[in-house]
C-alpha cells in the first residue's frame, strides 16, 4: 500500500521564527522517564536469576523467548556452531564480515595505541608515579535478536574487547522460537567470541552480572537491548560495569546544499527504519533544497521495505528544519549532540571545530551513515538522546582501565608527609595523619 | 574509654586452611543490596527537585541540613567567600593545599596528554578516520560536607575536570547548620571551582541533573557521597554521566614481614577510621610478623580519636590473613581488587606485574596510602567494593569525551558501499543498504 499523498511525513520548521523554542522543545521532549513498571519487572527477573541461576534463566527464556529446552547446555552455541554458520554463509558475505572486522579492528587498534600503554615518572624527591594499565579479564556482549537481528553489532562490540586484550568475551543474543541467526553466528567466528548463549532480556543481564552454574559471571556488559535490557543494566551496574544506557537512534543530517537530495533522503530514512522512536532532522539554510529533500521523501518512500516504520517514525520525531546559516545549524548541533551527525556540505572540516557534541561525525556527501554502520571502521555503539554531551563511542577504552601507582622515596616521604599530617589533621583523621608522621625521620 | 584488653578487635585467618573459602566469602559478602527504601526516599526527592526547582532544594535543605534560608542565593557561595576563607587559613594549611594541588594537576597533566589528543588517519583509498576529543561544558562536583568535611576531594574532583579543560565547575557541599568549612572553601578556591552550593544530598544531585533557576544543570556528576547521594546518582544516569557508584573505603596490605609493624596498624587504622563499613586487610606469609601487627594494634588504639569507629570496623570487617607466599597474597589481591593496595614489601616492583585489579597501588614501606590520599598526585577517588575489575581511580579520562570521524572518499564509497550493502540486506535494513547504493557509480 502506498503512503496516503496526502500526508505529511515530515515537519518543516523555521529556526529563525518566533514559535522555534517551543517546537524545539516538543521535538526534543524527553520519552517519559523510563517505565516503572518495566523497571519492576526487569527487578524481579534479576532478583530470580540471582537467586536461582540456570533454572530462572531457562524459565524465562521458556516464557518471553518461546523457546524450551531442558537444560542451559541446549542453550550454549558451540565454537563448532559459530564455525559452521561462518562457512555456512556466501562468500560474499563472509567477504563483507571480514573486510568490515578488519577495519573495525584496525580502527580499535589505533585507539589501543593511545589508551593501551602504562606510564610513569618520578619526581624531583624520586618518588614514583604512575598509571598501569590493564584489560578486563571478561566481558558479556548483549546482541540483539529476534525481530531484529544486527550481526553488524557483534563486530562493533566484540573487536574493541578483543582488541583491548580481554581474554574472555561471552555473547549473549536472544533467539525467539529457538531460531539461530546465521549471520550473527559468523559474525562471532569472526570477531573471536569466546562463547555464546541464546538468551536475551534482563535474564541474560542477570546471567551475565552474577553468573549462574553455566554462564559465567563477567566484568561488564556492554551491547544495546530493548527497554528491559537497559533497566536490568542500570540494576547491575555496580555489580559489573555497563557501556551506556541505549536509547532510539538518531542521525542530524546538516546539509549545504550541495548533496543530491536522493542522498539525504535516504539517509533519513535508514534511521527512521530502525524504529518508530528513531529521529532523523535535517537542518539546512536553503529552503529550495528542503523542498527538493521533502519531495524525495514522498517519492522514495512508498518503495521502502519498512515504510510503514520510516513513515512512523518521520512524522513522530522527524523534522526539516530551515535555519539561518550553517554556523546556527552547528549551534543547534551541539544543543541536541546527536548519535550520528552527518555534515553534508562541500567543505564539510570548515565546520568540524564548531562542532563539540557528537556520537561520530560523517562528513561530506559520500558519507552515508550506513558506511559507517557496518565497515568504515570507528564503532556503531554510540551515545544517544544527547548523552554525546558526556559520553563517548563503545571503544577499547571501555574494556581497559587503569590502577594508580605510587611508590615514595624515603626523602619523598618527608616532604610528602608534612602536607599530609596537616590537610589530615584538617579533616580530624587523627590516623591519616600518624601514618605519614611514623614515616618522618 | 580504652578498649577492653580482652576484646579480639581483628580476626585472624589462614589462607591455606581448609575452612578459608567459607570465611573468605564471609568476610567479602557484599553489602545487602542498595536499601529499597533509601531508593525510593532519593527518587521522590528527584521528582520534587525536578518538578519544583529551587522550592524543592530549599525544602530538603530545610529538613536535612537544617538549614532555613527564604531563597537559593543565600546558599550560593561566592567567589569572594572561597577566596576570603583561603586567606584566612593558617599558611602552613595553604601551603600544604597549594602543593598538594600543584602535584594533583602535574599527574592529571600526565593523563591529559594521553587521552587528550584528537587523532586522525586516511587509509588506502584515502577515506579519512579519526577521533576527536574535546572536554565536557559543565560538571558537578559532590564534595561531602558536615560531620566529615574533605577538602581533599575537593582538589581530587575539581583539579582533574580543570586540567580537562571544563569551563563550569560547579560544586555542591552540604553545610548542615550552615556551617562552611574554611579548608573546604579555601580549597575550591586553589581548585578553580567556578561556582558553588551549600547543598548537598539527593536535592544536591537532582538540582545539578536537572538544573534549576539558579543551579545550572551539568553534563556529569562526581564524587562520593551518603547512601541518598548514591541512589540518586545512580537515577539520573543518562540524563548526564556520573562517575561511579561508591561504597565504603577498603585497604588490603600485602606485607613481606619487613615494614615496621607500626607502620601497617595505623595504615589499617587510617581506612578504619573513615566509618564502620570501611575494610582494613593485611595478608602476610609470616605469623610472627602478623602477631606483631596484631600488638602493634592493640597499643596504638587506645589513643585514636576515632578508636570506637576503628574498633568498629576492624572487629566488623577486617582481617589479618596469613597466606603461604606473597604470590598467594597477589592471587587473593586480585580476586579480593581493593581500592587501595599497599605492597609493603622489600623489592615491591616484583609484584606489580602479579597484581591485575586495584583502584591504586601503594608500593614500599614510606608510602603510606595517606601520602596518596593527599598530596602524592593521584587521586583518591577510587573504585570500590571489587569494581577495580572493571573502573578506573577518577581522572582527566572522565572529563573528556570522544567523537568519531569519518570522511569517506569517492573512492573509498565505491569499495565501503558494497560492503554495508551486503551486511545492510543481511539485517533486512534496506534504507541503509540503499544510502551505500545510491553512492555507487
Amino acid at each position: 500500500m502506498n503512503m496516503p499523498l496526502n500526508a505529511p511525513p515530515l515537519r518543516r520548521l523555521d529556526a529563525t521564527g518566533p514559535d522555534f523554542e517551543t517546537q524545539y522543545r516538543a521535538l526534543f521532549a524527553r520519552m517519559a522517564d523510563e517505565n516503572a513498571e518495566i523497571d519492576a519487572r526487569a527487578a524481579d527477573i534479576l532478583r530470580d536469576v540471582q537467586s536461582r541461576g540456570d533454572a530462572a534463566v531457562l524459565d524465562c527464556t521458556r516464557r518471553f523467548d518461546r523457546l524450551d529446552v531442558p537444560d542451559m547446555a541446549a542453550l550454549e552455541i558451540s565454537q563448532a556452531e559459530l564455525r559452521a554458520a561462518l562457512a555456512a554463509i556466501t562468500p560474499e558475505q563472509r567477504s563483507a564480515l571480514e573486510v568490515a572486522a578488519s577495519r573495525v579492528r584496525r580502527y580499535h587498534e589505533r585507539q589501543l595505541q593511545q589508551v593501551g600503554q602504562s606510564w610513569e615518572y618520578r619526581d624531583e624527591d624520586g618518588t614514583l608515579l604512575g598509571q598501569k594499565v590493564t584489560p578486563l579479564d571478561r566481558v558479556g556482549i548483549y546482541v540483539p535478536g529476534g525481530k531484529a537481528a544486527y550481526p553488524s553489532s557483534v563486530l562493533m562490540n566484540a573487536i574493541p574487547a578483543h582488541v583491548a586484550g580481554v581474554q574472555d568475551i561471552i555473547m549473549v543474543v536472544p533467539t525467539p522460537g529457538g531460531e539461530r541467526n546465521p549471520l550473527v553466528l559468523a559474525a562471532a567466528a569472526v570477531a573471536g567470541v569466546s562463547r555464546a548463549f541464546a538468551i536475551g532480556g534482563a535474564q541474560a543481564v542477570g546471567a551475565l552480572a552474577y553468573g549462574t552454574a553455566t554462564v559465567p559471571a563477567v566484568d561488564k556488559i556492554v551491547g544495546p537491548g530493548n527497554a528491559y535490557v537497559a533497566a536490568a543494566k542500570r540494576r547491575v551496574f555496580g555489580i559489573c560495569g555497563i557501556d551506556m544506557i541505549a536509547g532510539p537512534s538518531e542521525i542530524l543530517v546538516l546539509a549545504d546544499g550541495s548533496t543530491p537530495p536522493d542522498w539525504v533522503a535516504m539517509d533519513l530514512f535508514s534511521q527512521a527504519e530502525h524504529d518508530e522512536l528513531a529521529q532523523s532532522i535535517l537542518l539546512c539554510p536553503d529552503a529550495a533544497y528542503i523542498d527538493a529533500v521533502a519531495s524525495a521523501i514522498h517519492r522514495l518512500l512508498p518503495d521502502m521495505p519498512r515504510k510503514a516504520i520510516i513513515e512512523a517514525s518521520l512524522a513522530g520525531r522527524g523534522a526539516l528544519v530551515q535555519v539561518r546559516d550553517m554556523a546556527q545549524a552547528c549551534e543547534l548541533a551541539n544543543r541536541i549532540a546527536p548519535e550520528h551527525l552527518e555534515i553534508s556540505a562541500q567543505d564539510p572540516h570548515q565546520f568540524v571545530p564548531l562542532l563539540k557534541h557528537a556520537g561520530a561525525l560523517f562528513l561530506g556527501a559520500y558519507t552515508s551513515e550506513s558506511l559507517g554502520d557496518y565497515c568504515a571502521g570507528p564503532n556503531h555503539v554510540l551515545p544517544t538522546s544527547g548523552t554525546a554531551r558526556f559520553s563517548s563511542p563503545l571503544g577499547v577504552y571501555d574494556f581497559i582501565k587503569r590502577s594508580s601507582i605510587i611508590e615514595v622515596s624515603a626523602e619523598g616521604a618527608q616532604r610528602l608527609g608534612r602536607i599530609a599530617s596537616v590537610l589530615a589533621h584538617g579533616e580530624r583523621l587523627t590516623a591519616h595523619a600518624r601514618a605519614a608522621e611514623m614515616r618522618l625521620r
